[in-house]
């Protein structure tokens, strides 16, 4: 089915939530104007439209393709990544002085979000890239930025992030594979990587050029755990110093998974050294990967959060496609017995409302925390902060809307819903990687309670909350819900054992994002006073913030609730 | 993964929910003493996990194949359904006069149960024919009972519903398949069948020797919509006078479906009357085929609402045992920097006790029910309304704890959750058509807040609520939930308009479901004095409960909240 991008709700939080015309006064976004941006997600739209949503069924029914260690994308992926590469859509938000056009993170953000939702499996090829960007950037040697960064900002090299090994997923300082110094030779001053990696997202494929792995693993004597990894650039083909591409590097794509969904997107076993040949040279410092990879969590992590709010915006576009074509019964208690189109009836309505006010209120929450990010850049450290709060609600909160939306859809085609044909099954198929890359959403909410309640004593939380409770007087729901999620996490930052805030983590985290994305979609609402924004909002205020002030309770159970079973008897 | 069957926690719930006892006193159940009933419950068991259980993995991977207008089932279904018959588990509640052992529908319930968690796909075979037993039981002549009902029942063959067309899905009213009467020649008093059925369960396989269809077509003149609908029985091979059979009815299988899950499930296109020789037999009076198909439904929608009980239990068994079994980080907060099987963690932990305490909480619903009907069939007038008040809630609530806990299944695995080989996505996409099929869960609330609600203006349901409010007073969560319920269902039963009723249903239902389900673990509990139901009933009353009475404002909000935006502006 086509794929019309939400353009004019993107830049109401564009413009609102994530407040781009305070950023534009800045010098170093000062080009992104009022028209700039608009023409850059009116382009991105006009081109993840005609150029990745026609791919989509395509790359779920015939998929990546694994034969002899090299991957084939499905039909027309290649020349449609080459196409986005040309138009300079890989580089929007990269450093100028690498080749990027230095517009703000909210605007690639943008570029990012229309393109999942026109493809959510392909867009993860240049999802990853931006890690790799962004580890360089700010880890790596100027000679290191000079030599990778500008073909990975314009995307004719993609990049990969090598952590996870078979006993090494949430547990990353778990990990074995080793890099040993190479003392004499060409090579001398880098390292031999040696190890397996899996769940590596276009670990291997055909679009790009050259892949950059940036790869953590363990130099000889290195400190057990997670304090003594480091981080390493393998490049797939070796970089000469002219920039051109040499030799075969020592890695290989080993097989590709075989997964519930986002099939377009190769999940790679990655073997690194197999002839012990494998070279890679260090970003940052020895032991130094695990903060190089807490840089590139933040971006990444708002980034999968967004992927929540895509499949919601495709799922909810097809399903209202569907729910107006498809008539079915007359209206129930209307004189008029003869039958209409199934998004007159009272539920199916209340489904689509429902999807509208989750996709509309997870993406308020994406841009409100994409502009923080930008102020963070900008030097504002309270922003900084903020955004670093937001990142866990955006990511587990964007992530399980997607997979209730995606699973709405379906229940509005009713029986056809479950036919493969149909395409709405995919989105739930797709959608279900969200809540578990990326750092699962368990991780996520205890990132939230043990880490970032911690940033000012609570007092970062608390301050957000006091906001939206003092700017939404006129709104109770809302304003009752971020006084139960200070109140939450005033318990959690004082008297609440490690356990109990862990053991709540979870329903707290949807709290605060839900508390945030009503607010979010209370300021849209009062500054587009659009009928249709000022709907959804009511209805995600009647709704949506009721049912999780209910996860109250689930939020201060405490621990003992969940180990009064012993794990025997618990499994038992 | 194996499967081991539930059979403790079943026998609580016959005992104690549906009070198997009780039921026993009566001169017809006689028969269920605790001895058989046990030895039932165990029996199926056995059977389940050792001849069901091992081909589900095969069921989803291979599936039912088509060819040539026959249905391959994948291999060792044939031999495992032949089993299943020999071994006489489809004819527990069969009626004793066509060879049917006789005993209540809650054995029958527990022996669907069973089989389902062990291979749900597979068991649509038997619980298709159940519903067509019932229809023959309650509508078909003597002779049509004395030549169709003894093989049903035996399980040598099989039944199908067919009721769906392309344009007649939650509207079946809106069907056209006709039925015109032959008057002359070896077929006259029957009918000449014609018209495409769709979405056919088991319309066509290779384990019964004969497919018994349940057509439901319109006679020649019939009025418009659903009262002019009259229900026929269309063999595969037309049955001798002597029982035998004879020659292939006109009737073929056109496609199968390729669908989201249930693959070993045949999804049939049937068409019926391609040479205009398809010949059916009317089962009750002409244009009564309504009244019949309710009669299936009760029972069906039952049925239903037990795959989200098996699902769940199926889902859950497998993610206690990974989480026992993957080791990954040492506790948080632990002196001891070991790592632990996850289970210990515990958000894992958090999620675990959800999955039991939901599929725990549903199968006390499940039980609940089945033991009202058995009252019902004994004649017991109020039982058997409040087992048709229980039926939507039970088939709608225990669907989505199906999807919901399938779905936590994935997420307790991880990354290796979204790989296929896991078999922890299969039961995410098994469970995801019980929410749509007998009756979309919509068209479940719509039942219970239209047609059950009324039963004795509103009282049926206020005095279950008052019920449990009252036994429930020192469970204040449970209490609290059935007095909501009761409230709002007073409100609907006087003050809404049918708009805010249907806007509000959905909601509504859930909230009447977990406060039965509430009520019936928290018997459970004090019945058993067992300490892991306590644990799991406190986290229910403590986490499910709450988050119902959350959904309250969602259910009263009316339906001006859904009707604001037009059909354009909602779906533009």
């Amino acid at each position: 089915m086509t794929f019309t991008p939400p353009t004019a709700d993107q830049l109401l939080a564009i413009r609102v939530s994530a407040g781009i015309d305070e950023l534009a006064q800045s010098e170093r976004f000062a080009a992104a104007t009022p028209d700039l941006v608009e023409a850059i997600v009116e382009g991105i739209g006009a081109f993840a439209s005609g150029e990745w949503a026609p791919l989509h069924r395509d790359g779920d029914k015939i998929g990546a393709k694994w034969k002899d260690g090299e991957v084939t994308l499905p039909p027309g992926y290649v020349d449609a990544y080459k196409a986005f590469v040309e138009q300079g859509w890989n580089s929007i938000a990269g450093s100028a002085e690498f080749g990027g056009q230095g517009l703000p993170f909210t605007l690639a953000t943008a570029t990012l979000e229309t393109l999942g939702a026109a493809n959510m499996g392909f867009t993860l090829l240049p999802m990853l890239t931006v890690g790799a960007i962004e580890a360089l950037e700010h880890h790596g040697s100027a000679a290191q930025k000079a030599m990778y960064l500008p073909k990975l900002i314009s995307g004719e090299w993609s990049g990969t992030m090598n952590l996870t090994e078979p006993q090494a997923g949430s547990d990353v300082g778990a990990l074995r594979s080793t890099a040993t110094p190479i003392t004499e030779g060409p090579h001398a001053g880098k390292y031999r990587i040696a190890g397996t990696k899996i769940f590596i997202t276009f670990g291997e494929h055909d679009a790009a050029e050259n892949v950059i792995h940036l790869v953590l693993a363990r130099t000889p004597g290195a400190p057990e755990g997670s304090r003594g990894i480091s981080l390493f650039i393998v490049p797939k083909f070796h970089v000469e110093q002219d920039g051109s591409l040499g030799a075969r590097n020592d890695v290989r794509c080993v097989s590709i998974e075989h997964k519930l969904g986002i099939h377009a997107s190769p999940t790679c076993v990655m073997s690194y050294g197999d002839n012990d040949e494998c070279i890679g040279e260090m970003v940052g410092h020895e032991n130094g990967g695990l903060r190089a990879m807490f840089t590139m969590m933040n971006s990444a992590r708002i980034n999968v959060g967004s992927q929540g709010v895509q499949i919601a915006e495709r799922a909810f576009q097809q399903a209202r496609a569907y729910a107006r074509d498809r008539v079915q019964a007359a209206r129930a208690g209307s004189p008029d017995k003869s039958p209409v189109a199934i998004i007159e009836h009272p539920d199916v309505r209340r489904m689509l409302m429902r999807m509208r006010a989750l996709t509309e209120g997870s993406r308020a929450l994406l841009y409100y925390t994409a502009g923080q990010v930008d102020r963070g850049a900008l030097g504002n450290e309270a922003a900084q902060k903020r955004a670093e709060l937001l990142v866990p609600m955006l990511k587990a909160w964007g992530t399980d809307i997607g997979c209730e939306v995606a699973s709405l859809g379906i229940q509005i085609h009713g029986g056809m819903g479950f036919i493969e044909e149909t395409g709405a099954a995919q989105h739930l198929r797709d959608s279900r990687i969200a809540p578990i890359y990326e750092g699962t959403n368990g991780i996520q909410a205890a990132d939230l309670v043990t880490r970032k309640l911690g940033y000012d004593n609570g007092g970062v939380l608390q301050s957000l909350m006091a906001e939206i409770a003092a700017e939404m007087e006129d709104v109770p729901e809302v304003a009752a819900l971020a006084k139960d999620a200070a109140a939450i996490g005033q318990w959690m930052s004082t008297t609440a054992s490690l356990d109990d805030k862990l053991a709540g983590s979870v329903p707290f985290t949807t709290m605060c994002a839900v508390a945030v994305a009503g607010w979010q979609l209370g300021r849209q609402s009062r500054a587009s006073d659009l009928h249709s924004k000022i709907a959804v909002t009511k209805f995600f205020n009647r709704v949506i913030v009721p049912e999780a002030r209910g996860l109250g309770s689930s939020a201060m159970a405490g621990a003992a609730l969940l180990y009064d079973l012993d794990s025997e008897a618990l499994a038992g």
